[in-house]
C-alpha cells in the first residue's frame, strides 16, 4: 500500500497517516517524491484496506501495491495444480472437454445425449439438476432425481459428471453424486456456499461472477481453498459489458492472466458467454489457442424443445467436430 | 415476443417457427413487411424466451416485447406499496433515512453511533452481523452477538433495526431479530435466499446487484413475491462500469424507471456506490432530489478506526447535516 | 510512478529498471518492502508512461500516483474559473441553464422555441447546425444557414447562444457565430479539433466522451487550455454502461469529484443521458443536488415533428417547471 | 420498428400513434394481443427512430426490427469483399499480417523493424506518423517526415505501408504516401474524417471504437462506403469494461457476428487491447482461431526505448514466432 498525500499535505496530516499506520501494526516508510510525500506500507501480512487511509485530510490516494491473495497465488505456488477427477487430468499439459446439456431433463434425455458426447471424445459430462433461473416461472431443475440420472450416467458410460450446486442445504446431496461440484456466476460470491465448498472432498469448479474482476474471482478460490479444499478449476464465462451483440463478452485476456498470477487451471464456458449456437464453435476455439486447459459446451440433441438454453446449445454432430478441432488445436500449442 | 425472419427466409422456416410456438400452446400471427417476414406470439402468460427461436433456420432475431416481471409490475397493482415499520411509513410521500455503521463492532460502538443517528432525526438503524467480504482474511461479522446489539438499540432508542442476510442457514436467527431483513448485492440472484425470503414475515431490503439490469433485480423481487413476502424495498446501489473514480457508479436513472415500472419503493445508499465520504452527501442529495423515497448511509463515529467502509462513513455531525437537508429537498419536492 | 518487483526479482532485473528510470533524466528511489521491492520515480516532470516498464523482466506493476493533468487541476489554480458570456457569469456560485432544440430546423422553429426558453428563465440558447448522427441517411443539420439563426436568436432574444463545431473546415464559421464552441462527445479525443479550440478565442463546453474516464476527460480539457484557451467548461452526458433502461448512465459522482480535482466549472446534459423525457427531469434535479453549476436541456415545442432527439426533448412548459424547480435547489444548495 | 402500447392505452392514443407513423409516409399495421396492443411500422426505406415514439402517450416501447445499415450488410451483398492492396488480397481466405512500431521514430529505426517483419513473413508495415495521444506532452509523431520514411520502407522492402490518419487537413498527404489509409479507434464517429475517407481511392481500416456497439461501428463503415469507397477494413482493438487486468477487452465474439451479418473483412489488433507484451501472442492466437482474416501487430527492435506503446510491442523473434504460429492455425481452419 502506498498513501499519497497531497502537494499542499501538512505535517500534521502526514504524521497522522504515519501514525495510523503504526496503530495498526504496520511500518510507515515516508519517501518525498519532487512536490508530494507518499507513504510506503510495510510488514503487513494481508492486504491493507485502501479505504482505510481515503477519506483521511491530506490524503491524495491509496494505492494497493501487491495482490490481496495469498493460497491461490503463483508466488506461494509456483508449480501448476492438476486435478485429477476419475481417469481425467484437468490442468497444464491436458485438455479437458466436459460436454452436456444445460439441464437435467429426462433420463431418457441425459443418456441420448451422453452418449454422444462419450463418442465425440468428450471427458467429462455436464447437466444441471438445481438450476439457478432469472424468473422464478422458468424450470428449476429436477433436484434429486436429476442427481441420480448423473449418477446413471457416470455408471453407463464411465465418464466423470459435474453439476452446479446452489445452496448449502443441498451440498451433501450434490456432493454425494457428482464428481465435479460447480458454483455458478451468480454465487461467486455467496462466501456461506463457497466455505462449505471449501469443507467438500469434490473438486470445485469456480464461474467467475458477471462482472467480477480477476482480484474477486481469485479471492473467492481463496475462500475455497483456505475452508481446505486446494482442488479448485477456474471458469471464464463472460462477463457484462454494454455489448448486445453477445449475451456476455467473453473475456479471453484473462486465461493468460491467471496463468500468470495463479497455479489453477482454466476452463472456458463459450455457451453462457455467446447466448447463441453460431458463436459457440469459433469461441471454443479462440479459447483453446488462447491457452485454456479445456471447454465446457452446452450439447443438446433437440435443442428447440430444451427446458433452458436452447439457442446455446450444439447440436451433436457441432460437439464432435468441435472436439477434433480442439485436439489439433490443442497439440499445435504443444509443439510450442 | 416478436421472431424476426431473414429477408430470405424461406416458407419451409417460417412454417417451422409458427409449428414451434404452436407447440408451446401459443398462438402465432405472421406480420408480413415491406422485405420480411415478422411473426409475433400472442396469448403466452408469462414470458417466451428469445433463446427458443434465435438457433432456429432463418430467424435474424427474437424480441422479447412485455416485460417478465408481474407481481412486482405497476401493470399488475397500480396503487404505490407502502411498508410499515414500527411507527416508520416507507415509501411515496415518506422521507426514510437509514444510518448506521457497516457492521456492528462493540456494543458501545453500536450505541454511540445509533444515538447520534436518533438525534440526527435518522429513522432507522442499520449494522452488519453477518458480513459478506470480499477477502476470507477480512472480519466476518459478529454474528449471533451483533444481532443481539440490535436488538438493544432498538430497544434502547426507539428504531426499528435493519442487517443483512447472508445465508438460509442463519435466517431464523436474522428474522428474529430484525425488523427489516436485507439481501446483499452479491445475493440479489441467489435464488435459494430469495425464496427463503419470500416466506419471512419481515420485510426484505432488496439491493441492486452490481451488474443487474432492471428486469434482473424485478425478476429478483419477483422471486420473492411469488414466495408470498408482499413488503420488499429495492435499494440501488451504485452499479459495476469502467468508471474509477467511484467505486460503483450510481444509476440514479434507476428510480424513475423503477417508479413507473414498479408499485414497490425504492431507496439509494450513497455510500457503496462512492467508497469515500466526500461523495456521500453530494449524492445523497441528488438521490432524493431524483426521487428516491428514502436513504441508507454508513455512519461511524471513529471512522479511521471501523473494521470496515471506514472511508465511506460519514462523521455523526455530516449525517446530522445530511438529514436537514434530505428534509428539505424532500419538502421541495412534495410541494411540486 | 511506482514500479513494483516480483518478489523473486533478481538484483539484475532491479538494476536494470533503476538504469532506465536513470536515462529517462528521473531519479529512482529504491523502496525495500516486506518480501519484493518496490521502486519511486522521483523528479518527473510530466507522467510517466507505465508501459514503459510493465513489459520489462522482472516487474509486476507499474502504478501512476500522480495524476497527468497540470493547467486544469486544482493543485495549479486553486480557486474557481469563472466563464462570462455576455451578461451570464459560468461557475461556481451561479446558476447557468441552456435550453433549445437538438437542432436548428428552421427560423420559426428556433424563435419560437428561444422565446419559451427566455420566458422560463433559460440563460442560453442551444442548437445544433452540424449534427454528428450516427446515420449517414439522417438529417446532419442546417449548417451555415443554421447559424445565422442562432445569430437572430441572439439578437431578438439578447441571449448567448451554443452551438457544436464538428471539424476543423467549419470551425471559423462556427466562431463567428456562436457565444460558446461545444465539442461533442464523440469528438473528445478529437485531438485535432482540440488544438484549434484551443486558438479559439470563443468558451468552449467539452462534453465527456461515451466512456472516457475522468482522467481522459481532463486530458481533453489540458489539450485545449495548453494551446491557449483557458475558458473551458466540462459537460457530463452519461456514460456507455450495460444499462438498458436509459440511453446512457449519467455519472453524477463525476462532479463532486472534478470539483476537487479542477478549478473549471461543470455542467449536467440530463437529455443525451436519459434519451427519453420521462427521466430528463428528475435527472436534471439530481445534477443540480449533487452540486452542477448548470443543465443543458433540449426542449422543443413539437417533439413529434423534431427532426432529432424528439423523445429526450421538454415541452416547454416543462421546461419552464425545471427553471423553477432548479433555482430553488440551487438556493436550497448556497443556504449551506 | 414495432411500437408497444401499454395494457392500458386508450384508443386515441393508439390512433396517434397511427397517424404519426403515416404522417412520415410510412404503413402502420396494429397488431392487437392478448392484453395489448402492438403497432408495426412498414414500407419504410431506412430505419425509424425509436425516439419518435417513446415519448408519446400510450406508449411502453419503441422497438426496432431491422437493422440500419445498407450497403455494408450481407443482406445487400452476399459475397464476402476482398482488398487487393499491392500484392496483398485481404479477405476471406486469405491471412493478412500487420507488423511494425506503433510510431516512425527514425528512418532507421522503420527500417530496423521493416526488415524483421519482412523477414518473419509480415505482409504489410504499419507505422503511425500522426499519433492521437490522450496528453498534449506526449509525443505526437513526426508526421510528414514520417510518411517520407514509410514510403521508402515500401520502396526498399515492397511490403504495402499502412498509417493513421487524424483529420481532414492532413488526409491528402497521407493518402498520397499510404496503402491503406487507417482511422483510429477515438476518430470512429469522426464523421467529418468518415466523409473524406468516403471519398478517397485508398482501401480503409476503421479501427472499432472504444466503446462502440456492432451497430455503431457498421454505420461508420455505412458512412464512407456511401461516400463511394467500398474498400473497408474493419478492426477489432479491444472495448471499455471494467475489466483492469488487460487495457481493453478484446471483443472476439464480434469477428463471427460480422461475418454474418457483413460482407467486410475483418481483422484484429491485440497489441491495443492487451496493453502489455505477455497477452499479445496468446491473444493473436485466439483471434486467428475465432476467424478474424489478419492481424495487426506493433513490433519494435528496442520497445523500451520506444515513443510510445514499448510495452505492448512484441520484440521480433516473437513476431517470428508469432508468424509461424498464425500460419498453422490460419491451415487448420481451412482444412475445415
Amino acid at each position: 500500500m502506498l498513501v499519497v498525500m497531497d502537494k499542499n499535505a501538512t505535517p500534521d496530516q502526514v504524521d497522522r497517516v504515519v501514525r495510523t499506520i503504526a496503530s495498526k501494526g504496520f511500518v510507515a516508510r515516508p519517501i518525498p517524491g519532487g512536490d508530494r510525500i507518499s507513504i510506503g506500507i510495510l510488514n503487513n501480512e494481508g492486504p491493507v484496506d485502501p479505504a482505510l487511509f481515503m477519506g483521511m485530510p491530506g490524503v491524495k490516494d491509496a494505492i494497493a501495491v501487491t495482490r490481496p491473495y495469498k493460497l491461490v497465488s503463483r508466488e506461494t505456488k509456483a508449480e501448476d495444480t492438476l486435478i485429477q477427477v476419475g481417469n481425467v487430468t484437468i490442468g497444464k499439459g491436458h485438455l479437458t472437454i466436459i460436454g452436456g446439456p444445460c439441464a437435467i431433463e429426462s433420463e431418457t434425455q441425459a443418456m441420448t445425449i451422453a452418449e454422444r458426447v462419450k463418442q465425440a471424445g468428450g471427458n467429462i459430462f455436464r447437466g444441471g439438476a438445481f438450476k439457478p433461473r432469472t424468473s422464478p416461472y422458468s424450470f428449476q431443475g429436477m433436484e434429486l432425481e436429476g442427481l441420480k440420472i448423473l449418477a446413471k450416467v457416470r455408471e453407463t458410460f464411465g465418464m466423470p459428471v459435474i453439476t452446479e450446486v446452489i445452496d448449502r442445504e443441498t451440498f451433501d446431496q450434490v456432493e454425494a453424486y457428482a464428481d465435479i461440484v460447480q458454483i455458478g456466476t451468480r454465487n461467486m460470491q455467496n462466501f456461506s456456499l463457497l466455505k462449505r465448498a471449501g469443507q467438500s472432498h469434490r473438486p470445485v469448479m469456480l464461474k467467475r461472477g458477471m462482472s467480477a474482476t480477476l482480484e474477486e474471482w481469485l479471492m473467492a478460490a481463496e475462500y475455497i481453498m483456505a475452508a481446505g479444499n486446494p482442488n479448485i478449476l477456474l471458469c471464464e464465462r463472460g462477463v457484462r459489458t454494454f455489448v448486445r451483440h453477445s449475451r456476455n463478452t467473453l473475456d479471453l485476456s484473462v486465461v493468460p492472466v491467471i496463468a500468470k498470477e495463479s497455479h489453477l487451471p482454466v476452463l472456458v464456458d463459450p455457451s453462457h458467454a455467446a447466448g447463441v449456437r453460431d458463436q459457440v464453435i469459433p469461441l471454443s476455439r479462440a479459447a483453446l489457442a488462447v491457452g485454456a486447459h479445456g471447454l465446457m459446451v452446452e450439447v443438446h440433441h433437440e435443442p428447440e424443445n430444451a427446458l433452458s438454453d436452447g439457442a446455446q446449445s450444439l447440436y451433436p454432430d457441432q460437439f464432435t467436430d468441435l472436439c477434433v478441432y480442439a485436439r489439433k488445436i490443442h497439440d499445435l500449442l504443444r509443439e510450442h
